[in-house]
């Protein structure tokens, strides 16, 4: 071997060590570089962290004293200045976008110039006594203008004169015993009923199914007056010349009731104001309890352990007739929702909602200003985030509703416009009401699919009522879910509020929480001075938070619920309590079913189909999370995109576009809001609903039939919604 | 420098040379590694290619002579071992899976042992005629069992007798002529009408709302006979004693009539036949041209330029009756769809279904398995490129439809069942029933956002009437689209075929292709043999298409329609296209109401936000459009996904869940069948509908707020349509 064989072969040593150096260069570089994966953009608990620290109570309680300065009636100028104060504000917080967004809806207001009263009336025809026009107006606001007094919204008008029954609460059940057992009929008079336990647009419609020409709607101190409490402004009872503003509209989720199913915007046709939905026929006022107690030593009411013994009072020598004046007028009035957006970095056309409603009845002290306040620095501590580089994975976006106290108005519109946008990619929404109706601890409504994260993110915020514990520690220990399971209870979402439309018309999962009573020992309905005049920013700073600690730990839930849904690259919903909730309400439906043994025979009744539907869905939910828990920060994009889009539309795989019978726009059928109760949430309301009160059915065969066939659009729901959970080919 | 030192320099010379090497490799390796992009498994047009190349004439004519030896009517035997079949074959072709779902509908049979017949009856009541209870069977099929005779299935069970009244096509049109202008009473009467123009089941709807007690169906040489062309085996012609089998029902899309809104599944609640959807309340019954000759002969007719003058034949001395004897059972019966898949490499989440049914009323020779043939070389062909180691971007279903012919149910009560999960995942649905009704061109049916790649293929595709010329060019130089575009002719789907549920239900992008006949020239209704016992494998091999190359064409249409949707990164629709039409139709429906100039001024009738929406929808789409032009194969996967979603949700926009009026499974706002003939479409059919024969409504005003209301809906529609269009945040 000669010089140049030897030069030869150390050059073919260097390039071959060359080589090889650049190959594994090469192979390192190409195998280091990540491509596109599930969580390059990961889920930083330190993000989380920064989002909660940023929030602060004292800012809460700056944006509660400004939200509450002015009535903020929907409708009215000063509303629609709210409404630009707050774009404003969170364009200066750092949204990339905040608008407003008008619709043209059916509102209803006092005559300005013929106020609503009852009196009542003499035989010689004197008025010998009428309510008052308005409540005493609470220190310090003596001076504002367009306080609306207290009126029942979407009244029909009228002057019906008549007698007088009282209906207890006006409930299914009070009408039942009333016009069954006691033979009390209610056709023709004057109902009157104590304000609670229902939402008072149910009590509105049983008075008309039972005849009635009017009702009257009071607070009774039983049911606004906590033992101990002293009246607002010394204490935060109700007090006497109080009461309870509301509208008494049965919109079953129509929204704006001269559109129903549309948007109310200047294109749409408008029904004519006898042709809308909801509206009730009949007069309805709501009185204080001062002026209660008048109406009623005027009506002689013994009660007897549940029984009513009415006598009526024409029998005596005297003849009072009561008389209801009322000339509310409904109105088409442009409302003003503002939207505002944060855009998402990797999935733009994902979509978490916080929304909550700015109009109030007067003040609104606690409804809904606590809860717009706690949107306002949800909005200041993202932005905030924003502005130092940080952007969500989805887009976050937050709503300022309008028109909520008249039917859940601008929500309504507002998901009507956007349906089919909603649709195909919301992912949640959150909704942000009142923050607080009591002093005690946490409460939660939300999809069995969101109960994980709730747990979750609970466990790390700090209770607002001990040092060092979390609110999940502290929620728990005064509120465990005795019954199937040591954690906090969390209940099932009713209506009343403004995630309505999103979930059970649309199926988008959605959740609420806010602090609550006690509810083993505080028996009164929602907290004593809701809906009145008396709900003040003083009102919650002397007693319901002082230090604004509650409202905070409020905001940080919510908050924490939406950046997690937001920045999550695996969803964080978890199917499989969806499973152990179907399961559980198909056993209370079965249940209930099972008081009628005799007719299950005769009509073959039979819930097999649904129990072996909620077997088949969790099948499909375990399997689906154990797949779930195989994504890692290597998986790709695109898989991980199909698993959340799985879990996106499951809740939207439990609606019916058929609706629920007699209610088109409920179309949810595992969750409806009762047909008895708005306020109160019903599983399998289809079958509940055919079940109910079922032994006194005209036809009972037909009856029954129908409880057959509810049954088998419950268990084809499930099994199809179990079907979206399987591998997608 | 010592030597150390030179030593050491040198080695740091060596280290610096790897070192430097390695990191050119590493950059190299890190930046050509292709990270996930838009384009990276491109629609490979070798891959178009080789699918087209792979079907086969022959093929297809061995197909279509297997499918075709026995009669394969839904509910039978014979078709489920059909069905087994195909699933085999499908799976040895290659699919990935291939199952039989089945589901339990009510379907309808002649009585086997009470034939239906029509009977003239004399004075005396003697039957003096019968019509025939069976077709003369053609030569080879002699010895074939189950051959069922001419019936009008769903019919209801009856022997009306009466005086007979001729109703020309039965038509809408047809009625208002003799009922309003001639003052003729068809009350009580059985009516005779032939067949074609219009869907039979709209002839005996308006039978029935006419009050008829029954009615004929009776095939006019006229309608079933080419000129110059001889009756079958010599020619195409029907012979006469040839007759049209066919439902009578009128089910608005809901599929079976026992289960409308849910699948027709074991746990599935059923209505009494009786509630059923669609079922008609009187006798019907078809009969051929020879026997209607024999009854239209004792019913004197004069026609006088599309006036008629009926003289009651009880003037003469002759005293007869007609008497309809109809004893047809309907059942419910197990039915068989037969589902294949190829599941999606990179989106297995997003489908592209090729569907058509398998049932026929006898041997379906054209009617369906024309169809089905073509279906069966696509997945072969599909299967052959999947056992070569290719697979789609996207899944591919293909499916076999039972029952088609008794009221599209196989496709859907699939459709039914899997509605949650279409709605999610489809992207888009082609047809596959008769691939052939004339020997002229081609005839293609589909939403405006698919005319594009319709376009696009038929340039790619050989025509089968000249050589070296595509099947583009050689449609359009024989069926321009004259009226707006030089571009050959596409049509709105009308329904009458398997796409309905998917398309008018479910808002899924649908399309249909076909050779057709030369409509310009040859005015008879589908093809003569149309649902007879002489659709035969040797009508087509004699007479329709002997090369076979026309279902070729048709099958490499279909075929390369749904390859180029599975394949392609982008999807292939054209969201430009649809702007076009919606400007079309919006023009064409204000046009319509424009006949009525005084009306439109009185109740303040305007189509300006239809236009505002039509051209709102312009600007999204254009704009859209031109985004779309910038993704290239560097675009990252997620960002194409969202295109692509917003172009599959396309679709699902039109879809209103509420329905149509009166017709709750017919939601789409922009194409619904015609309301007075099912196999024509009709858009915008909201306001259509409001409009026909208004000049004779009862109540004008009434009628004229509703064509008011559907404008609102369609120009809602329309602008909820164009926001999906829009960047998503």
């Amino acid at each position: 071997m000669g010089f140049l064989s030897s030069r030869v072969f150390k050059w073919i040593c260097w390039l071959s060590v060359v080589a090889a150096f650049f190959l594994i260069g090469f192979l390192i570089g190409w195998f280091a570089r990540p491509t596109q994966s599930a969580r390059s953009d990961g889920p930083s608990h330190a993000v989380l962290q920064e989002f909660l620290d940023e929030m602060q109570a004292e800012n809460i309680r700056q944006h509660l004293r400004k939200f509450t300065r002015l009535p903020h009636l929907a409708g009215t100028e000063q509303n629609l200045r709210l409404a630009e104060r707050i774009r404003d504000e969170w364009l200066r917080y750092g949204l990339d976008s905040a608008e407003i967004v008008h619709y043209d809806v059916l509102l209803s207001y006092p005559n300005e110039t013929k106020p609503n009263y009852i009196s009542v009336v003499d035989d010689a025809g004197n008025e010998v006594f009428n309510s008052s026009l308005s409540e005493p107006v609470p220190e310090g606001y003596e001076d504002v203008p367009n306080i609306v007094p207290p009126y029942s919204a979407f009244s029909a008008k009228g002057q019906p004169e008549g007698d007088m029954v009282y209906v207890n609460y006006g409930r299914t059940e009070d009408f039942f015993l009333l016009q069954r057992d006691m033979g009390v009929n209610c056709s023709g008079k004057i109902v009157i009923a104590r304000y609670g336990k229902i939402f008072r647009g149910n009590k509105v419609k049983n008075a008309i199914l039972a005849g009635a020409k009017g009702i009257i709607l009071f607070s009774d101190p039983a049911d606004y007056c906590a033992p101990g409490v002293r009246p607002y402004p010394d204490g935060w009872n109700l007090p006497g010349g109080g009461a309870q503003r509301g509208n008494v509209l049965n919109l079953n989720g129509a929204g704006d009731p001269l559109t129903p199913g549309y948007p109310a915007k200047e294109y749409t046709y408008r029904y004519r104001t006898d042709e809308g939905a909801g509206l009730p026929s009949i007069p309805v006022h709501p009185i204080g309890y001062n002026d209660a107690a008048v109406l009623l030593r005027c009506v002689c009411v013994l009660h007897l352990r549940y029984r009513y013994l009415l006598i009526d009072f024409t029998l005596f020598s005297l003849t009072l007739i009561f008389r209801m004046n009322i000339h509310t007028i409904n109105r088409v009035t442009r409302i003003y929702n503002v939207i505002g957006k944060i855009r998402g970095a990797v999935e733009p056309d994902r979509y978490i909602i916080l929304g909550g409603h700015r109009d109030a009845w007067v003040f609104g002290g606690i409804d809904p200003s606590t809860g717009a306040a706690v949107v306002h620095e949800t909005v200041r501590s993202a932005g905030t985030l924003v502005g130092r580089g940080w952007r969500p994975r989805r887009t976050i976006i937050f709503a300022s509703w309008d028109a909520e106290e008249f039917g859940l108005l601008g929500s309504t519109e507002w998901a009507e416009e956007h349906a089919k946008i909603l649709q195909e990619r919301a992912v949640a929404y959150i909704n942000a009401d009142s923050a607080i109706e009591g002093m005690y601890t946490l409460r939660v409504d939300c999809v069995p699919s969101l109960h994980t994260l709730v747990y979750d993110v609970t466990k790390k915020i700090s209770s607002p009522d001990e040092d060092g514990v979390s609110l999940y520690d502290s929620w728990h220990k005064k509120d465990n879910w005795t019954d199937d399971r040591d954690a906090p209870r969390i209940s099932k979402l009713g209506s009343g509020s403004d995630f309505e439309a999103y979930f059970i018309r649309l199926g988008i999962a959605s959740g609420r929480a806010r602090y609550t009573k006690n509810t083993k020992t505080e028996k009164y309905s929602s907290y004593p001075v809701y809906h009145s005049v008396y709900e003040t920013f003083e009102l919650v700073e002397r007693f319901y938070d002082p230090s604004f600690r509650k409202l905070l730990a409020v905001a940080q839930v919510r908050g924490a619920l939406v950046l997690r849904l937001a920045d999550s690259p695996l969803l964080p919903l978890d199917c499989t309590e969806y499973a152990d909730a179907l399961a559980k309400y198909a056993r209370a439906i079965a249940e209930a079913a099972r008081k009628h043994p005799d007719e299950l025979l005769e009509y073959r009744v039979s819930f097999d189909a649904l129990f072996s539907a909620v077997d088949n869905f969790t099948a499909a939910a375990t399997s689906f999370h154990e797949r779930g828990e195989h994504v890692t920060s290597n998986t790709v994009a695109m898989e991980v995109r199909m698993a959340n889009d799985q879990l996106m539309y499951l809740e939207r795989a439990f609606v019916d576009p058929l609706g629920l019978p007699g209610r088109p726009f409920y179309r949810h059928i595992i969750f409806a809001p009762s047909s008895h109760n708005k306020y109160a949430g019903e599983s399998f309301p289809g079958i509940y609903d055919a079940l109910f009160d079922i032994q006194n059915a005209p036809r009972p065969d037909k009856a029954w039939e129908e409880v057959k066939r509810q049954i088998s659009i419950a268990a084809f729901t499930v099994h199809a919604a179990a079907m979206t959970l399987n591998p997608t080919a």
